[in-house]
């Protein structure tokens, strides 16, 4: 293991117990340029993490003993620390870890929203640092790449807005739809709802079964109207739909706008998000009559998207389909690390889905 | 069993190897006024209905011998028959029954389209008893029970089209929405897909993902423009998106429509719904702040539908939920077969959800 | 629903928030012999059945009042009541019920166990009512049917043990194989582990998965032991070692048994089976070289077998199939009231399984 | 991506359509010392790997053209090829490629078998190529590693087998348990079912289901007691039950073998697996009262084995976990290519399970 021995970036997880920070112990255990030093939790104090993760067993990860998250330890030890913790928790601690000289990839809500009254109204608490609203990038690596590599403070975003805004980011970038009247049907697996107990999360009541939920309200919606109110440079509003999908991992967004000039091809409308997306390896446009699939994505950076031309009724179609945990969540919160300390954006995330 | 002394109309199932064979026969094995007296497959002839579907031993209907399809038999021993086979050869075999005397429920595509023209550019085959379309009802018992009730044939509807259909239905009606741009996104089990050796139908693809398949140019596509039309007495177009769910059972539909009167609460919608289905047992309008989930409809007839006003985009959103084999086809056929036998619609029907 | 008018006798069900509770109230809503009058349960009090349990809604029990559990108004109101919660709560409800001239069939473990002494030192709780001990019937109809007909308080058999001494029955029974050294290997679904908020409930902790449990100490091993010594007329013990599925509904246990004569054959141990099962509509023996699956029983009270014969081994081979919360619950609590009631043990129960 | 530059071995994969084929993709795609660079179908032959499994788009393996499967060229481009065809097939073409001077890797079951003439009596059919089952070496790396790094040929073994073996290993070898009477109750994912069209791999017939097949009578039967004979010195007899999982990808065994000492204790029996396992990185003995779950195994070459002493009846239960695909298929070949080609076991193969 010759390749252990090189020089690498300490970081460390706060929050190891949910499953976006199983998903952060699994990309970083075999992480070639950064190497785990910290694992937080408070209510597994102690424990090695082999033995709360049996997965990780067997790995020089699952040594590590948990310990509670101390901003102090964790600073000293890390250059970089990933928080994997509720939002409201998050602000306080990255705002202190940020002091300490320590760069911070945050997976929570607290820092995605550019105006803290936004945050404030979804979230319905006061924002305690609203000052690095300013400072934090939105860690979307194909719409703010550089800006990440010069941060010392990630938001990364949501699962729902990750496959949203790369689904009808060239559309709107390149001016094909009009901005108002978006809809975006979006299907997410269970991982998404976190590891809480709640009774929606139990087994019996999603197998076999599927629903819409949060229509109109879901909190990922002001994050997605920020980005793509960004990208069409005027303010717009969309029409979200979560649905729970009786899966482990995985979301797919469907997503329906007006065609500007109603006579745009299918092949038009592939080379746009052929040229737009050329560049980003982790962004698969598929060929026209291929629609993205779960499978595909799973366990993977990859956002395959899809389109569709449906010119009975003037509409662009994008099917954006993305893992929810890993280019959703932890994967994509290592790959802004990796820009953020300087190495290849896909370092140690270059690997196909895991399927069947 | 004194109740199986009874007088029970006698009735024919063609087609009993698939999954709406077999759903036919589930709910035929117990009906209180049928007598399943023949079943028929091409490929089982011969073997007892109870050693091709064990879960049908130890019911009467498990010990008859599965015969080929003959037209002459059929209609002497039948006052009516369930056509259970593919688009195509339901048409033929239709005829022959209606003119033996016989009626006939079909539960594939072949009379549910009223214009030979329009079935002929959908499904590329030629219509071979177009003089029936005509007469043909349109088996959506919510829309057309009096006119099924006096029917010799009903054309059961799709799985897609009975959701879609049930779901928009009382806000076209009732002139809530825009006419045009209408959007389904529709989900679907995979029972959907018929039981035929697909690849696309293997356990390992489909079980932990998710896809969305022929957008756009889905053969339920007209079914639904052609009924959606004439309750809106204009001619109009949607948008048709279905998805593959790895469930067996069950359809759920998010259907987006443009408010006529954005001012419109849902209050006003939900008692406009409620109006529209008072007296329709097999539909059920969720109170305010409810979502339907598959899991409620779960092998019965029940149609529950959601209703959510999304005032930022003046839009009314519609979620209805079947199951897809039993409401969406052998359900609903035994539906129709009631009320053209001068039963109640619900006999041998009314039965909750099997849940979790 | 002329029906409805007739004469019905009235039950009450205690615990209706679990999946026993859902199960029992699925049966009951359409049960042409019992009323459902009282529905109870603390946490949900006040609201409506329909409301709790959606599915339901449409059906007159969906309109019933959840009330506390009061053991006076019960008595007063119900014929016979079915407890559907957990063990230790249900024998001291059970006493008074009892003693107020109520009926009871309690889904709990705690009137399973003949002997006070391996109730204490398996569930580690003192019995509350040990006098009730002798009284109690195990209800499984095909061993103790007349016994159950004549019962005040029926002890509803646990879901391993349902299946796992149908499977054995004939064969202890008959002398066919070695009382020691039995094995029991058996798989479950997830709602045999109730609908408690635990994290090994969560549906990613599941789906996709496969584990065994408890080997060796599970609660329902003595309850197995106790019913085969009593069918073997002789103390044994078994290893009894429990899987968790990813389903939601059945139990499969395959038993290993060695043959007392190693020249038994497959035809003879079949013609036993089918012997002592003749008149026992419920119990399917499989014909030579089928297998049980879960899905001929789902959501039934049918117990399927199937036997083989390991020449090589020595050993007889018995496949028992259930649904566990149907036969192994629900249902056979309804089967025993029937008995109980006078009513045929079948009434309300006889229906062909939901599958696909 | 200079580590691309580097000198990696040329490999060839016969038979990409199937589940072991993908597989092997999977992990050939990232492997740091191999370059696939022949992909070979009959049916598929022209298009692009990537085109036949979209999984596989952006990696440079995703861009070979797959070709009819050449011995000749095989040969001359490829230092080692992986048979991932049907047996009967294998054996002609594996002794093709051996003449021509190139490795092979064989994952059918043609070389498994040590006699012809136990492979014509499970397999039906003539072995054409017995001379090299005195050479092909049984590929599982902890019984065989040092003779696998020098052969030319690799039985691969089967999946069941792959558990059962590791499972009981230490047991037979250190004498703990009886050589008679082991009964081995196996559960598979429906991969290990292969990717052909057979009903019993639709969706529909397996989602919510169980059940167990071919039980006495599996072909893996004669390879799992080759290798326990041979291990135990003795020829013995297995009692083996395989069932069927509605799960993609993993195997669990549940193992019962009698012990020589009733007296011998937990801890003692762990001692005596942890020592055999020692320097066997992926092997894991759990601690315990740990068992394993499938979800710590998911994509992985890892076998998880959790040990129980039933002291009352005298039984040792082992309890054997893998990934049927990966370590009990496409990984272990991996793994043997590694040995046979000078490279460290673990190359490329170390990473953890994808859970959730």
């Amino acid at each position: 293991m010759a390749a252990e021995q090189k020089k690498k970036f300490t970081v460390g997880l706060v929050g190891v117990t949910g499953y976006t920070g199983m998903e952060l112990a699994r990309l970083l255990s075999v992480h070639p340029a950064m190497r785990l030093v910290r694992v937080t939790s408070r209510k597994e104090e102690k424990r090695k993490l082999g033995g709360l993760h049996p997965f990780l067993r067997g790995f020089a990860c699952g040594e590590l003993v948990i310990s509670p998250p101390d901003p102090e330890d964790l600073a000293s030890a890390c250059e970089l620390v990933f928080l994997a913790v509720p939002h409201g928790t998050a602000m306080t601690l990255g705002a202190d870890l940020l002091r300490r000289g320590c760069k911070v990839v945050d997976l929570s809500a607290d820092f995605r929203l550019r105006e803290a009254s936004v945050y404030e109204s979804w979230y319905g608490t006061g924002h305690k640092a609203p000052e690095l609203l300013v400072e934090a990038v939105y860690g979307l690596p194909e719409l703010y790449g550089p800006r990440i590599a010069a941060a010392r403070l990630t938001a990364n975003p949501g699962c729902y807005p990750t496959a949203s805004i790369l689904g009808i980011y060239p559309a709107l970038q390149r001016n094909l739809v009009e901005e108002d009247g978006l809809i975006i049907d979006a299907k997410s697996g269970v991982s998404g709802a976190g590891r809480e107990l709640k009774p929606g999360s139990l087994f019996c009541e999603i197998s076999g079964g599927f629903k819409a939920y949060s229509p109109v309200v879901h909190r990922h919606t002001p994050e997605i109207e920020q980005e793509l109110s960004s990208i069409a440079a005027k303010k717009l509003a969309v029409t979200f739909t979560p649905h729970l999908l009786p899966v482990n991992r995985g979301i797919l967004a469907t997503i329906y706008a007006s065609l500007k000039d109603k006579r745009l091809t299918l092949e038009q409308a592939l080379e746009v998000y052929s040229e737009v997306y050329a560049g980003h390896p982790f962004v698969r446009v598929l060929p026209a009559g291929e629609l993205p699939e779960m499978r595909n994505v799973r366990g993977t950076m990859f956002c395959d998207i899809g389109v569709v031309v449906d010119q009975r009724a003037g509409r662009l179609l994008l099917v954006a389909c993305i893992d929810n945990l890993c280019r959703g969540a932890s994967g994509q919160a290592v790959a802004n690390a990796n820009l953020m300390l300087g190495l290849e954006l896909g370092t140690g995330l270059f690997m196909p889905a895991l399927t069947p």
